[in-house]
């Protein structure tokens, strides 16, 4: 019998325990002895709950029952989740957690200190939800030089780009939308402006290398300026636009960014859709392979939280492997990335924008008064310096 | 230092000495140790081959060496890979293999034997070959109860079916394309036919209930019947026509199959084209996941038995869990499976077809004297009654 408290009995600490009480079955057969959720901290009571009896309000009552073996850590921001985490490695009890804003702050600090408790911090959840990529990635892809990742790892904005794709329907519309059927946040900054998936594709990048990479280092551009008409150019291109988050190994180092892409429909990536997410992985050996699912939800979510915790109790006084050293990376500038751009540009700009950018693709999409096209790879430093002597540039978009 | 050997120095087996000898730094930086291939076993010898000087010619050269931790198969076919195998684990050697005949044919027998001589059997690459997908099932999706998983699991009908839809050619016209490029054997019966497809179905059937799927049980309809005119009713449909694996839960047991399927464009398994191969996994809590890569090559297959030896590595004198007990699995018929069905009938018969099967939805291709149409949801007992009943018919796929 493994006993685990679950801190936190909101969205994802009560789909881990619902995810527990509906599987046992699985779980034990797999697991080989029972997981039973012996507390749960909250600052709430849940009178009714048939959970009810299991709630408590002080952290202490669990770190001082032995019985604990594993935490999950369903709480979410810093404070006092990160206080809890380490007070509980420190005592050799695992932690499983979904909060990306914790790994992706102290990651490398929790892994290494997990280490010397000999017992294990683990984040499946923190990225794409639902998908096993954390796992693919420290225990399936360990033969690989991996090369690159590029994932659509945020569903609200995949949702948002979806159906202006699919409804042409204006970016603030389609964000209202989002928020009445609980696929945005009120407050919508951390996923429209990229903080959330650049703390995604901080931890992806940190276990693709090894080290730490910083989401505060990463070249970020949110979606909030992405048009109807955009669209209509993408789709005269055979395009759609998508929300990426990407990695990549570069001559000098590693780079890493945040924003919408043009892609092609013969691409992988391009048929991932509403709130789902994926992760798209390339490596030396094994080429492209990809990882596709919920990126969010209450029941997703949880079950990856779950996973974690049979992981733990399959390794009962171990450490889970994860390389994920606390050295930072130093990441290339957006500067040197090189792409093919999808330009803009006021129609009495034609003939400046053919001469700065040479020979170009035009696209026409029957939007008058403007000249679009997309340009040969370049680098961004490059590009913007382009568009400054060009001028009249209505909107630019990278393509993948 | 992990000592290994290699049984079997052909396309897999010399992937797997040129995956270690290339991602050295990033195998040894995983798992905290250098692994080495100190044996490779063939009938051959190797001249000139960087690895002239490990080639043995005689098994017990390897067994008597204390040495050797794990042991990679790579031979294929059932003798002497079974025999090999087998006195490996007796000894508690763990064996890493490719060979999905061996694995579906005595899979759960290996592993019992491993377990008890504290050793492991796996078997990552015997299935969707540089896919992540025998890992996740074993290691990510254990909080899950997974209710169907999908595949389109052999890289050589997928890449007949892709060119039949976007260039038009014929069956036999591909296959022999196919041929000329190492995409399909000389002998192309087991890929054809869905032989291979249902051995490996069978692999992930099994490890889907934890009992055995006997891949001789699984109802197989292979692909040498579709039509270059199937493809312009698919097109018409807005559909594609591909080679899927099917496991599903049903209400009194388990069913799986083989057989080309009409598949809708919105589907991620639309997508999943030439030698690709992709895995489709639904669960009750994580909802729809999907495991994307190359199917089948030597690198990225040798890159998973690779994997699988590090993960042999990072538990030594430890079993790796997996649950496939020896209990064979009642399959459900293919009388009771229930679908639309897409039919071709001659023209004369369209009076008699709408009498029989009631509503349909015709389907206008250009293709005269017939007459196509998707049924309503039938078993396909009742599918076969009909036909009988109307007669005519030139041809019929199942839609997914």
């Amino acid at each position: 019998m493994i006993n685990i408290a679950v801190l936190g009995y909101g969205t994802v600490g009560s789909g881990v325990v619902e995810v527990i009480d509906t599987n046992s079955t699985e779980i034990s057969s797999r697991l080989g002895e029972d997981i039973r959720v012996k507390y749960i901290l909250d600052l709430r009571d849940f009178p009714g709950d048939p959970h009810e009896a299991q709630v408590v309000h002080d952290i202490e009552i669990i770190f001082a029952d032995p019985d604990i073996s594993v935490i999950c850590e369903t709480m979410g921001g810093m404070e006092p989740a990160y206080t809890f985490t380490k007070k509980a490695l420190e005592k050799g009890i695992s932690v499983c957690t979904s909060n990306k804003e914790l790994v992706a702050a102290h990651g490398p600090g929790l892994i290494k200190l997990a280490e010397s408790n000999g017992c294990s911090y683990l984040f499946e959840a923190s990225v794409g939800g639902g998908i096993p990529i954390i796992r693919p990635l420290n225990k399936a892809l360990t033969a690989e030089h991996i090369q690159s990742i590029t994932g659509i790892l945020n569903g609200t904005t995949n949702y948002i780009l979806t159906h202006m794709d699919e409804d042409g329907v204006g970016f603030e519309d389609i964000l209202k939308e989002a928020q009445r059927l609980g696929y945005a946040e009120r407050n919508p900054e951390a996923d429209v402006e990229g903080h959330d998936a650049a703390r995604k594709i901080a931890i992806l990048s940190s276990l693709m290398c090894g080290s730490n990479v910083r989401y505060e280092d990463i070249y970020m551009e949110g979606i909030t300026g992405i048009t109807p008409e955009d669209f209509k150019y993408a789709h005269a291109l055979g395009m759609s636009i998508k929300p990426l988050a990407l990695s990549r190994e570069t001559d000098d180092g590693f780079f890493a960014m945040v924003a919408p892409f043009m892609i092609e429909s013969s691409h992988p990536l391009y048929m991932v859709k509403d709130v789902y997410n994926a992760v798209f992985v390339s490596g030396n050996t094994l080429g492209d392979t990809m990882y596709y699912g919920r990126g969010a939800g209450k029941l997703p979510t949880a079950s990856a939280v779950v996973s974690d915790v049979v992981d733990c109790a399959r390794h009962p006084g171990k450490t889970v492997a994860c390389v994920w050293n606390e050295q930072d990376v130093r990441l290339t500038g957006i500067d040197e990335y090189k792409c093919r751009f999808f330009v803009r540009v006021s129609a009495d700009k034609k003939n400046d924008a053919d001469a700065v950018f040479g020979e170009v693709k035009a696209v026409d999409a029957g939007i008058s008064g403007e000249y679009a096209f997309i340009t040969g790879v370049m680098s961004n430093a490059d590009f913007d310096a382009a568009c400054g002597k060009v001028g009249g540039v209505i909107s630019r978009i990278r393509t993948f």
